[in-house]
């Protein structure tokens, strides 16, 4: 329809809201679909019901000397295209939490509750029903409340059926339970934890290297029956269970020094992070094998090995940076407790 | 590029991470510039430093008997088309801290920390600095830290210069000064503060009904000298200040019996939501004198009224509920504030 023909037809009919692409009423049969999968993420620390203005969450903590609140926000990246061109939307809420629970996690945080952004062009009320449910499923495995969201139609903005994901989590630590990067010394063990893939990170070079040849329902013989679309839409994994299993037994002062979350910027851009300006990794790149899914991006896209570091994970989802004295106890109990870990490298100075 | 083309030079010459449109360098130098100037947002309970995987913030609220932690996650809808073709860039963080604000303002809470998430095709720079610059200010005038953020650059998702908003606030309040929906009674008085303009809510609307006539540069003669951008991009006001005001001489049981922000669904579908069942209310829509944005909107788009009261907030952007032996007294002192308070109704039966 031109301009002219619009003009007319909103000078004869008038226009609504429907019609600029507004639909209040798939917004809100979606609120009614996803009220009671939401509520069950809820537990008595939740002072709200879905639909007020706010969240409220109890903010006591009797038990901690000086509770630190510690949130972060992201969101899962280009991870979205490969969502959508796949059509399998609930997964991408679960990469969302538990990428918020690993940054909060190495911080020492747990998580007390979760928020999601959800945006599109036009609502489809099915979509953003699997989308929360996977928000709801990764909250109820991380103990964490889904206390509020915003579904927001924004026509113009998101093309076809795209759309896009934001995620906040808040948790809390007491203060003397953090990890303090000041805690790391020269010889201290990088241990790191086995990623099952992409995580959140890296799609853009994935497609880019991946597409012109594979397409998405492509099974290339090194993923060993797996397709494309399994291998790069593997959930994000939490490390909330290991690293609580291992906080019974050890503590963040002695035993732990660090955790660095292994996201954009790779292994040592990450971790790197925790670190004073004297000091620096040596990283073992041969201490384990990589998913097979990144020598194929590797392979498919002739990526420079610098930059396959600098934009993926390469199977290494969160590195633990630990007094040497105590790397064999923190493996066993890890081990014993279902973890693969490896040991990566080192502190070294300078 | 076709694919095969695509194909061959990645073969000649691999490919980079750059190349597939992620620029580590620009997301650093974004960080680079915006540290210092989100670093005055800080007050002596911001316990982090920017760059790390969480942000940290005193938890402790020994002036509260029972501290309840209020969050909400918004955006900002189609406005950021708006600021997008008016290449305006520092206001939209602020519609979107303030829209924030106001959310968990009507549970009574004041605010303790934001997040923000800036998502676009192609990162740039300076309109990145423009928007950040935009959520420090309204932060500052809020008192509350802009703790944590993620820049997220996706190519093939964002058209253009396009970018997203999500942000999400927390803050709090002790569980005896929350307003509270059981209050509300037959005869409360609704006494509306004004809006500016559309504040976040309505704009696709707005843009169908206006941009077949008027663009963004045009100065119609009812909006006095204004260019439409200009109207439309006003800042959504924040009524904390406002709030905060009252609250020092009147309290949230007996004086004050809710609070209603509104915001998509107008000022029905709003204040319904502190309403009970067997309450409804009553609005004289003459009360006020609508900016008149809203009716050259109406008229451009011969919109009909019921589309208009349901999409816009027609001028009210805050509504108090209050006993009607009360009015008068909080309506003097918002007048003693500065505010141009008005009665726009009352709470019905049925």
């Amino acid at each position: 329809m031109n301009i002219a023909d619009e003009v007319r037809e909103q000078q004869q009919y008038g226009l609504t809201y429907a019609q600029a692409g507004v639909n209040i009423d798939a917004g809100e049969e979606l609120v009614h679909r996803i009220k009671p999968v939401v509520r069950k993420t809820f537990n008595d620390r939740v002072l709200t019901d879905i639909g007020g203005f706010g969240g409220l969450f109890d903010g006591r903590f009797p038990e901690m000397k000086f509770p630190v609140l510690v949130s972060s926000t992201d969101g899962v990246g280009t991870k979205i295209k490969i969502a959508i061109e796949a059509n399998r939307h609930d997964t991408v809420g679960q990469d969302l939490v538990n990428h918020c629970v690993n940054d909060i996690l190495v911080c020492g945080a747990r998580p007390l509750f979760f928020l999601d952004y959800f945006a599109s062009g036009k609502l489809d009320v099915s979509v953003g029903e699997a989308v929360i449910s996977g928000f709801v499923k990764a909250c109820t495995e991380n103990n964490c409340a889904l206390i509020g969201g915003e579904t927001a139609e924004m026509p113009g903005m998101y093309a076809g059926h795209d759309y896009d994901l934001a995620g906040t989590i808040v948790g809390v630590v007491d203060r003397d339970r953090m990890f303090r990067r000041e805690n790391v010394s020269e010889g201290d063990m990088l241990i790191g934890l086995p990623s099952n893939g992409l995580h959140t990170n890296g799609y853009s070079l994935a497609r880019k290297a991946l597409f012109p040849r594979y397409p998405l329902s492509s099974t290339p013989h090194s993923l060993g029956g797996e397709t494309i679309a399994d291998a790069l839409l593997k959930v994000h994994r939490s490390y909330l269970g290991a690293i609580s299993h291992l906080l019974e037994h050890f503590n963040a002062k002695e035993d732990i020094h660090a955790l660095s979350h292994i996201t954009g910027g790779g292994i040592v851009g990450n971790t790197s992070r925790v670190l004073s300006e004297r000091l620096s990794l040596s990283v073992n790149w041969t201490a384990w094998k990589r998913p097979p899914i990144f020598n194929l991006i590797q392979e498919a896209g002739m990526v420079p090995e610098e930059d396959m570091r600098r934009a993926f994970n390469l199977g290494i989802g969160l590195i633990l940076i630990v007094p040497s004295s105590r790397a064999n106890a923190i493996e066993s109990a890890l081990l014993g407790f279902g973890e693969a870990p490896v040991r990566i490298g080192n502190v070294v100075r300078g």
